[in-house]
Parts: C-alpha cells; structure tokens; sequence
C-alpha cells in the first residue's frame, strides 16, 4: 500500500531525525527558551529582510486559533473563504475563543480584496462584528497559489480598510516552490503574521509562526500557553526548524513535493484522465469512474474529495517523501 | 552546567528515539489512527483491568483544557486546589473555554473529601456555578502523593455527590514508583479520566489521556481537534508511547527519578540541609543562604521556589535523565 | 415624524403600563421567582397542550445565545439561514460563547429539511463541528412564514437526525395571526424550545421561552444567570407577559400589526409601487426612487433595506400601536 | 409580610413610573439612541466634572461582564476579593467570556493596595495570567464603603502597576449618601470606568455604565450587544435615569434606604442584639437565635446569611422604599 492520502504520513526528512538524535544527552531550557530554538530562529531570520517576532507552534489548528485570538478583540470577526482550513476543518476552534468568521465564496480557492471591501462595508454599525482580519492560506486548500501581486493587492487592501493580513502556510514552501514570484521575504513584507508550515514539509510536527507586525508582538508567549500550545520542550520544535533551515533544507522537501506532483500530472495528462482543477501544487484533483477508484484504493491511499454516483474525484498528494517510483507505479496501474 | 531545573530538560529515552528511528520510511494514517497509536493504547490497557478509552494529547495544558471543556456543561465548573496547575500555572487555559475553577487551600498539596462536600454544599441555586468535577495532580504541584486509600476517599465523594473525578497526571509515574499503594490499573478504578504524563518521564511530548467513565467518552476526539491537541502525525505520540510502555520503560524512568531523589535527599540530610517540605517524590524543596545559592548558579540549573531576604526555598527535581554522579557533583558542591 | 421603523418604537401597550401601575407598592419576590411571573407562566401555558417549561428573558439576542449555548456541546453546531438574526445582527453574540453557526442559503427567507439533511452529510468526522441544532425565526428576518407544514416537515427532519428544533419567536405573534395554519400550540409541538417575543409586540421588553422538550429543561435557570439575562426585578418581565397574555392582549398586538400591514400593502399596490418581496406579515418591502425616498425621509422614518443607484428597497414595519390615519398620511405622501 | 430580603423587591420610585406614564405615544429611536436616553446622559454628565462615556445597561452580571470583557484582552485577569459578586454570585458569567478572577481576602469586605501589588508581583510570566484590572464594589458585597482616601490609595496604585480600575456601582448611591466623602464626581475621577446602579435603587432595572477613561470607551456599544444587554427599547431605561437624575431622585432613594437602615440599626443596638457586621449602609447583618428565626419568618422576608446550630447570621436590607412603620414592626417584634 502506498499512501498518496496527505504529506503527512511519514515520520520526518532525516536531517530532522538525526538534529534529534545529535541532541541526545544535552540539557536544554524548557518552554522554547533554549539554544536550539534561538538558532532556528536566527536561521529563519536569515531569510527575510525585516525584523520579526518568531515563536514555533504544535501544528495548524492550533496555531490558527492562536493566532486569531491574540489579534481580534471579542467584538471583531475573521474574513476567509468557506472553503477555509478555519471555517471547514478545525471544529469550531476558533469559535471556542469567542472569534467569528465571516465568509465570501472564493475563485480558485482564493479571496479577492473587492470581497474584502464588500465585507467591511456590509457591516456598519454596532449590531454586527467587526472585520479586523483577513486569513488566507498560501497555497490554498484546494493547492492554488496567491501570486506575489495578489498578495500585494490584498495587503494593500487591508491596509488601506484598516485590517490584519494573516497568511496560514500550513503548506507554504509548496506555494514558494512553485511560484517563482514569491519567496519568503515577500511573504513577509506582504503581511503582517504569517506561519511556516513543519508539519506538511518535512518536519515531525510544528509551525513556525512570523510575526512582521510590531503592534502584534506582545504577549504572544501569553497566547501561545493559553491556548496549550506552549511545549515544555519546545527544543524539540526549535530542532527540527533548525534542522529544516540548514541548507534549505525546507525549501528541498518543498522542490519533492513539487516535482513529485509535476511528474503525475503529466502522466496522468497523459493518460487523458480528467483534471478537477488545475493545481500547481503538491494536491492533484482528478475524476476516476468508481469502479477504478475502487480497485486502486486496494493498493494506494487518498482521500476522496467528491463522491459522484458513476466517478468521483479524489485528491493524490505528494511530499517531500514521495519517490518516483510511487508515481510510476500509481500511473501503472491507472493504465491498467 | 548541570539542570535540576525540571524532569524536561533532556530530548528522551533512547527507546523512545529508537522507536522513531525504526518508523522512519514507514506511511502511516493520520491523525492518531495508526497501527503505532493502536498498539501504544494497546499496552497501556494491559496494565488496566476495565475498558477504557486512549487519546494521546500533546501536553499538560492542552489535555487539562480539552479534558475539562469536554466534561463539564458552560454552568458547571471543576474544583481545584489553590496551587493546582490549572489554576497558577495555565495562563487562564481553563477560562479560555468558559470553564470556571472553584479553589480549596490544600494541606500537603492536597484536597480533602470535607472540601469537596463543603463547596458544594455552599453552591446550592442558580446565582453560582455547580461544582461538577474535582481536579487533582498526582503527585501534587509540591510532590506529595495521593495514595489509595486518599483516593478512594475522594472517589467515593465524588459519586456520593455525583461529580466527575480527574487526575492530572503529569508526574503519575513518580507517584505510581514512590507509593507502592499505587498502580495504573487503581488509578483507572478510581477515577473517571486520567493522563499518564510522557513530556516529564521520558517522552519527548505527551499525555496519554485515559477516559474509564463510558458517560464521558464520547465525541472526545471532537474535543481533541477544536482545543488544537490533533495532531496530524498522531503517530509520532504513538510511537513513544509504544516505546515506553514496550518493556515498562515508563517504570523504569520514574524508578531512576524516585531513586534520583532519594539519594540527593539523603544526601542534602548529611549535610543537615533543612527542607522545607518533605517530598517523597522527585521534586525536592530546600533552604539555603541566598549567598549559597548564587554561588552554586554558576554550575547548577533550579528554580528559586521562595525567594527570601536572607534564605530562599529552591526546588531541585531529578528524572529518568537524571546520573548519580550529577547528583554527587552537586552534593559535593554544596558541601564546599 | 412619524416611524415606520420598527416595531419596537413605542414604550408599550396601555394594559401592559396598567398592569405596572397596578404592582406599584407590592412587594415581590427576586429573579422571576414571584406570583407576577407563576401568573404569566399559567396564562402561556393555557394555549398549550403538553406540560412545558417557561422562563423569562430580557430580549432577543439574550435569548438566542442563552439557549443555544445551553442545549449545545462545545464541539456541536447551530444550522442557520445567512440572513438569520443569529448570524447577521448579534455581533458574534453566538461565537461568544463559543458556538459556532453553520450557514445555509435560504429561499424567501426559509431553510428546507434538505438543506439540514445536506449539512449533516456534510459533517462526518471529528474535523468539523457536528451539526445538532436547526434555528429558525418565525416570522423570518423578512417577513416570510414558515406555515404548519413547513414547520413539521422541519421538525420531522430534525428528530430523524438527532437534532434539535429551536425558533426564534421575536415576531410570533405575527406569524400566528397571518397564517391561519399556526398557533402557540402548534408551534409547541413542533420544536423543542421557542420564544414568544414581547418586545416587538407589545411589551417594554422581554421574551418568554418555552421549553417543550425535558431533555433540555434542566438548569437553565443557571444559564440565564451565566448570560446576564437573569433581571433582579424579574416581575417587572412577569408582570407584562400577565398583562398580554390575559384577554389575549398578545394576539390583538400581532392582528392589529398585521391588518395595518395588509392595509398599507393594499394602498401601495393601489399606488403601483414595485415590491421586493411580497411579505404577508408586519415588515413590507418596496423598491422606491432615491429621491422619492429622500423626500419621504423628512416626515417619517424607516430603513434603508438595499441601497441603491437609482432607486432602493425600503423596508416599512407596521406595529401594535400603528394607526389607520398614519398609513394613510404615507400613502398621501407617496402619491403626492 | 414586610420584606428585608432585598433592595429589589419592589417596582419602582413612583417619579420613575410617571416617566413611563409620560412617554406613552411618543416614538422613539432603537437601541438607546434616543432623546431620553441623550436627556439621562446629560442630567448624569452634570455631576462629573470630566467628558465621560455613558451608556446604560441592563443588570449588574450583563455590565460586569460587558465591561470585564470589554477592557481586557484574553490572557489578562480580574483580580477581586474572593466574597466579589463577580466571583460567587454570577454563575461564572465573567469566565463565559473567557476572562479569569484572581483572588484575594478582602479586610472588611475590601481589598488593599497591598493586595493588588502582591498579584501583580507573583505573576510575572507567561505561564500565568497578567492581572490587568481590579475590581471593586462600593458598597461592598457586605455593606462596607470604601472612602474616598482608600479609592485613591487603590487607583495610584492600579495607575502605578499599569492596570484598569472599575468599580461596581451596582449600590452606589447608598454609598455616596453614607461616606461624605464621596460623590459621582470623586468616583468618577479614582477609576477608569464604574457604573450607578438603578436596580437596587428605585429603578426598575439598568445600570449607567460611566466610561471615564477614552483608552477603553471605543466600541463599546458592540460588546454590549455582543453580551446580549442592548435592548431594542433602549429609551426604557433612558426614561428611567431621566426620572432618576432629574431633582437628584436618585439620591433621595438612597438617603431613604440609608436612613431606614440608621433607624433599624439604633432599634436593634437598643434591644441588644449582636451585630455580625457593622455595616454603614443598607445591609445590616446581625445574630439571632434560630428559634426566633423562625418566628421572624412568619411575618418578614429576610436572608440568612450563615446558618448556625444555634444561632445564625440573617441580612435585613433597607431600600428607597422602606417606610419607618415596616421597621417599627420588624423591631416591635423582635421586643417580643
């Protein structure tokens, strides 16, 4: 059985295992105050041209809700897509801090700044929350990407109305690889909190979350525990993000995933079978007749997006772990 | 620089970091159903008598958040000491989901039946919350222990009064290995939910929450997900878990704390160290000229418990970590 | 100036002042707990056939986040129209306390036992929220009824699902009187909790909700407190729903709102105004000229309901306390 | 039967019903943006020599935890004595909003500057909350007043520490009309927001929340709608501080309750009765058998306060309309 279901399904890159393996027997400070976490940080720090605040989180959700809840006050309210990893995936987590999220239909998985004008003028006066954010998700949850002008268009937008711009990179270096106008200084100048995604990348478990904005720096150590996201040995987190930016290692796991996922959709076109949507990233949509979802589903992991009565589409995503010969094999028995 | 500052201080026990190091190239599912959690929530059954279920968290926070919001209905509220973690030490974690604690002054770090019935007999109409639940650490935030018959006494308070009963077990190890009235299977028989603490006896992360009261178990994995303790690689808590209930290695990491702490306490004795509580556990809590300590900073890491003009408490905690000759280097030191 | 605004411009129906005037030097007992209040609750119940429970609230957006926030777990979810009262016009009042809000699109104000049925299919793991609620207003924020029918299709729906049935009663009154089909006690057996506003029909303040299903009675006096719905002077809520609910003083509010309504549509038509919506019920809708509108805005007030370029849909309420000689002074003005 | 129970038992000061009586037939804007409410505000502003805030709400719990929650950002607590309202008697309305109360013990019902230092001292991490806001009642739960010396010493000092000062006013006209040297305005300039209760003082309900500081005064109007405490007929209570505030009727109220109590209180020093406390204001608290207790009951409706084998502590409370005669009875049988 291979596993085309998430890029979460092997352990870690081994330059993660073996920073773990060569920490062994060190004693470290707790709680993400030790030296480890410091190097990770200066290291990502090297990429990006502007002072920021840099805390490491367990993973999405939990960095999503704490992160929302350190910049809104009660009475403000988050804009995302329905299709938004907050609104759709996260059980109410962001809710159960008290924060509302306010919805607009997206094209391509993505929301525009005339959406984000609309939203903030639809809601006036005291009977209604008030939007102070927009989140996004780069690339998004159906693996579009936000080019650097929309970025630019979008930030500028909230600027302009007054918002905060955060950017969920729960799987940002696919985005980064795959579109040549961004890089993670852009990203960084384009918004004012972002994070870098571990969990989907390479990494165990962990995010690491930039704060570019300094109104919304303080406290956030606050946030972070009271959300129960602060590891006692936070280390482990600095670790692996230590490890991952060692020579670029993230931006490596990243190029797999992406070429992983070029490679099978050109077999795949070659193979005529129907594309969903066209993704450029490491999530490949496409429609199979049931019957052959069936019989691959005996030998290949993924998750069926949308269930039809004769085909249905179902979602491949490749990692930084996926090999080629995952993907041979796959096209194989799809020919078959 | 040797720490006694906290039992969290070292990555994990090299059977846990060995059982990482075999998973890796391994796909597994995601989100904690994988064979690796299946098989950890398997051996940990083993040492309990009655069914029940497993859910590993992530940490001591995000488990006491998750596992308090789950059980108690918005009116309801948990009953703690005054020094209870959840109380001091979790940054309003408790409050974040609504959920009020009503406090008791513990003797020994401990709560008593008479308080329990006290708090809720002075909680009689609608004006006040409904103490539902009682909240407890074993070992206690002061490592002292709850033994059997202790708790067999709240126990049976608590169903007297039908409340729900909850031991935060962070230390449990500590607590099982120092008092020999103690098991995992009469803690399971004596409480509606538990957690056998991994970040501070071995694990790199985690808390393998178990839910004995079927009332309660439901829907819990929902509750996991919205408190942001769902991680996408559920396997790698599993994994550890695996490993440290393969060979009872989490035995054996509490044993080298309790045998840690009794041969510095015996040690701190000869020197004629007063203590300032008698700590059966691996948290030990001692007097010394603040001259003393400052001096002994240099070489040593611990926390200043009190601090006083002339003398201050520091606290000095071993762990499965923890090497005899540490200790002796220390005892040696502060015989200079 | 006369208002067309709502239907909570005027202080309150002269029998519920009389009934006042009438308490003035009693001495009652506190939070609801008084014959005032027991009385009221009597009179309610005289129209309902099953034994239910009747509580007290001091308004509307009060009402709906106490009992969604009782009935619902944490991890569970309220089904809402998008232009529900809940959704739009609460400033996160839901959210606050944590409940999150699934939306449906509604046709002529309404959601249809499919669109539930879709929802719950749509929510199948621990991933998201698990929809347990429907909410509904009737009448609807625009003025639509769900008739008899509709309600057991709805009713029937949620009880196949395990879901419960709520209906936000702010403007009952008006519903019962235009749809022949309704009444209190057919609206009690068809949901398992609703109000019957007061404020917009009569009364100072207030809304009265019934509780027709024991599973969910229990404790919410606890709730209202929680909510700081629980008004000391609770009788002052008692005493107004006594005074409208003997000689049915409620319903003579509602059919004096309605016939007002009907006239005016009636004279609007004859003026051969455009309607938005064709609403049977006490809140009209007309598209107007921006400088028809202009105008009329000197002399009386109303909303705004759409705005724009050329001309826009206002929105005209007519009330208990609405007058023959008041539509008519409109109509005049429109004509001229 | 003659209550002492409460200050709320009955209706209200017949100035405040003849306001009601006047507005009969008037329209007025919704939501308290209306000429009432602008003339209450008005009369209010007269007696603070500094630009304040007013807005009115509906009860005690709605405003502490619209203003608690209003003020302080997530991971920031309350601090209050552990007999505050907010702490025992609202049901855990401030936590709802995910807002935590660190406690202290109050000296006759209040707590010290001491105190407040000592909080802010030991909390000093990111592991524990930031105190951020201290919360008084005056008169306290048990009748004391704090005076004007001592609200200075505790606004220096929050001043001093960085935090916010409020003051439950929820009984502050008796506070004002026994300590001379305390007015709105000294009140008004020792504390960055309070409010002057009407409940408890010959209103019907509705609290004038008083907003001195403009660091805290933006969008206030939407935490109250976001608490459920903005009612549609906003100009009830508007009408109801017009009543009030015209020809000081609020302080007459006051004076009344203070001076029934002085009369009680030398009636119950004559006949040798043990006080509990010695209360200055409308709360007297005072030991009696239980027997006569019991016999009291019979004819007068009072509180017991701590229940006693032998003897308990009851709380008679004087009121706006306490008339001698009903004192002169309650005395004449205690004689007996």
């Amino acid at each position: 059985m291979i596993s085309f279901k998430n890029d979460y399904n092997e352990l870690a890159h081994p330059v993660v295992l073996q920073k773990l393996l060569d920490a062994q027997g060190i004693q470290f400070n707790g709680y993400g105050l030790d030296v480890a976490s410091n190097q990770a940080k200066s290291l990502i720090s090297k990429h990006i041209s502007i002072p920021v605040d840099i805390h490491f989180l367990i993973g999405g959700t939990n960095a999503n809700k704490t992160i929302i809840n350190h910049v809104l006050r009660p009475y403000e309210a988050v804009i995302a897509t329905d299709i938004g990893h907050i609104q759709v995936h996260e059980t109410g987590a962001i809710e159960a801090n008290g924060n509302k999220i306010l919805l607009v239909s997206p094209k391509d998985g993505k929301l525009t700044p005339v959406q984000v004008q609309e939203i903030v003028e639809t809601h006036a006066d005291e009977h209604m929350v008030i939007p102070k954010m927009v989140y996004i998700s780069n690339t998004t949850e159906i693996g579009s990407i936000y080019s650097k002008s929309e970025l630019e268009a979008l930030y500028k937008k909230t600027k302009e109305l007054g918002l905060w711009f955060f950017i969920d990179g729960a799987r940002l270096g696919a985005a980064i690889v795959a579109d040549p106008t961004l890089s993670l200084d852009i990203i960084a100048s384009l918004c004012d909190v972002f994070y870098i995604g571990g969990t989907k990348n390479g990494a165990m478990f962990g995010e690491a979350a930039v704060i570019t904005n300094p109104k919304i720096q303080e406290n956030f150590r606050h946030s972070i525990k009271r959300n129960g996201g602060l590891l006692a040995k936070g280390f482990v987190t600095g670790l692996q993000f230590e490890a991952l930016f060692e020579n670029d290692c993230y931006f490596t796991c990243a190029k797999n995933a992406i070429e992983s996922a070029n490679y099978l959709k050109q077999g795949l076109h070659n193979l005529h079978i129907r594309f969903f949507y066209e993704s450029m990233t490491n999530q490949q949509f496409i429609y199979l007749p049931n019957e052959t979802i069936d019989k691959l589903a005996k030998e290949y992991a993924f998750e069926i997006w949308i269930k039809g009565n004769q085909e249905s589409v179902i979602r491949l995503v490749t990692s930084w772990a996926t090999k080629p010969e995952h993907i041979d094999y796959l096209l194989k028995s799809l020919q078959d």
